[in-house]
């Protein structure tokens, strides 16, 4: 078992439709989270990565303004961007800076402060992080890119509008419990199935939303983790993997393969089997891509996904609890926020420290983060 | 001696000011250089990182346009960005996933397009890379930053105009020898003095200017770079440090203490000093500041940099041969570009390769690679 690099601090803002300060102020909260909940100060940092995806603030080359704000001066600091899979590519790197021996504590930080823009800008902006000769030009953005791959799977697998519609309301049950969440209403089944249709077959509810906010995450390496924390959550996996920018450069829209060979990278380096899993975080961008991240990630055959979902299995009680803090459904998504709130989520429920979330009992979990219209999949595996 | 991870291959498009091509053709010519020059297959490449300032080019996130259209899919990729010395901090992260063996290979790819904007837009950009709260917004821009540097040197040491011309006759007369650079014209010490004033004391051949142009590089574990190349180049030592974005935060403007810290850093990993220098490419931005990288990286005394530099120490034939490639101000700044064509030159400076650039016997090189106004600093040590 790889115990060579733990994370031994986590932090998160609120997420937010509008965050009223600064972006420095709101990396700020949640750095101060961690650092506190690492038991460390900030000069203990060896480095600091940052990510996000740019353009929706003005400040170029954030990595400066945040180090300098954070008070991590004169330790290196740079920019990681993977777009939605930002913050778990930070975790790839800090591990990998950890492991080679360059620093021995790394903080990784994920902001977006999505309001600075409005709404058109924002799709404006998502539509080009998709191929802008191939693509992007003729008008897709992201809603019809995974109405297409729901419409994909609809067509192989019989999965219904309830089906998309059963996520969302699991989503929302948790979100209600999630004091970081942007929405903590409960939804039923009538809402989401009776909402504005957005790219069909998704409607409203669907589809997450843009949000603001921040993480962070502060990583060790094991004689450090062993000697600041009691309870050190140590990665014990990691895969990484890309795809076509375009859906018509896919063999298939019935699935993820960028998760598939992500997943098998992170199990096979972790030695462990999706059966292992107790909790797990997936990128549910959409309802869709929760469906999609069951069968991916082998929570259950390829067509399955809707027997386990129906089956209430991935609730808490069931064998494979998935997005029990809300997910991107309910939390919103800070794009390279994004990330990092999965992971702090999971490090929550390893500690035992997930209040009414808690899976009882959790011991190993697993984190899916996607980039774009799959382009780019993080796995982390997570132990204690 | 570290000789964990090699650079096994190099490539680099010519710098340009218009590349007429579209940025994924611009990117494959280098990386078709440095998988030729490496003598590896693409399939063998175990991610590729891709360094480039965002906001020149329409694509965001481009890591997932360049990884598909060199044929790098389904192996992950991701952008770093560090603004000017993004390239150098590829390096670094490169080093790091294969030191803690995630991956054998992997290719550090640096582009920036400049041209597809107006030289006012360009400047636009730029300025946002500096602090756009404190200083950018009272209309700072990247020659004022530096001009301030000059000022500060001029004051101190005595430093003239005079000096600053020196550095850019001796960048020209390489520059001319170099059919990659932009500027192939050798120039007089007086039409440097009697050019335009930029911002005073720096004059238009004071200044380096955008260009396009794309970089790679093919880094190895050293199983693989003992199997694969004849003359792998070793890394033997890295460092990396961080400043205020804000001039006004600085201790003093007569250097850059984050090239100093990283020099220290990198000095210190490889076991040496700078006395076992044989060949350094600096960023040269701007004149001033290959004369603060002299003294900040203990080539010089502080002040005495224009001692080396009047003797001719930092020709061919002195004792630290400098930017004999004809660096920044001579070849052309794009930006993600930069750092990848720096080590190239080192590395085909102990490979013995530089023809006409040529230093005799040269065994150890180091590289300086700075992002924005001295925020950022990367010293890398090379080896044969």
């Amino acid at each position: 078992m790889n115990k060579d690099v733990a994370i031994i601090g986590v932090g998160q803002t609120a997420f937010v439709r509008s965050y009223p300060g600064a972006v420095r102020e709101m990396v700020f909260e949640a750095f101060a989270e961690a650092v506190r909940d690492a038991g460390i100060t900030p000069r203990e940092i060896g480095a600091s990565l940052v990510c996000s995806a740019p353009e929706y603030d003005k400040q170029r080359s954030p990595a400066g303004m945040v180090a300098e704000y954070l008070g991590l001066n004169p330790q290196p600091t740079f920019v990681l961007e993977n777009i939605c899979a930002s913050g778990t590519t930070g975790v790839r790197v800090a591990y990998s800076l950890i492991k080679a021996g360059l620093h021995d504590i790394v903080a990784v930080i994920g902001f977006q402060k999505m309001s600075e823009l409005s709404s058109a800008e924002s799709q404006e902006r998502m539509g080009r992080g998709a191929d802008i000769m191939w693509e992007a030009p003729f008008g897709t953005m992201m809603p019809a890119y995974y109405a297409m791959h729901a419409r994909a799977h609809f067509a192989k697998y019989g999965t219904t509008e309830e089906d998309l519609a059963l996520v969302r309301v699991k989503a929302s049950r948790y979100g209600a419990l999630n004091d970081r969440a942007v929405f903590r209403k409960e939804v039923t089944k009538e809402q989401c199935l009776s909402a504005g249709v957005v790219a069909s077959p998704l409607k409203v509810y669907d589809c997450c939303a843009n949000a603001d906010g921040a993480s962070c995450l502060i990583l060790a390496n094991a004689v450090r983790a062993k000697e600041i924390s009691e309870k050190p959550v140590w990665i014990l996996g990691l895969g990484a993997a890309s795809a076509s920018m375009n859906l018509t450069g896919r063999d298939s829209l019935e699935g993820l393969e960028v998760t598939r060979l992500a997943a098998r990278e992170a199990y096979q380096m972790a030695g462990l089997s999706p059966r292992d899993i107790d909790v797990a975080e997936v990128h549910d961008c959409f309802t869709i891509a929760e469906l999609l991240a069951y069968e991916d990630l082998g929570f259950a055959e390829p067509g399955k996904g809707t027997d386990l979902l129906r089956a209430g299995e991935t609730q808490i009680g069931g064998r494979i609890p998935v997005n029990v803090d809300g997910g991107l459904l309910s939390k919103g998504h800070p794009i390279g926020a994004t990330g990092g709130s999965q992971v702090r989520t999971i490090v929550l429920q390893l500690r035992g420290e997930a209040g009414p979330m808690q899976v009882p009992g959790a011991e190993v979990g697993l984190v899916q983060n996607i980039g774009g219209v799959g382009i780019y999949s993080n796995v982390i595996i997570l132990g204690r």
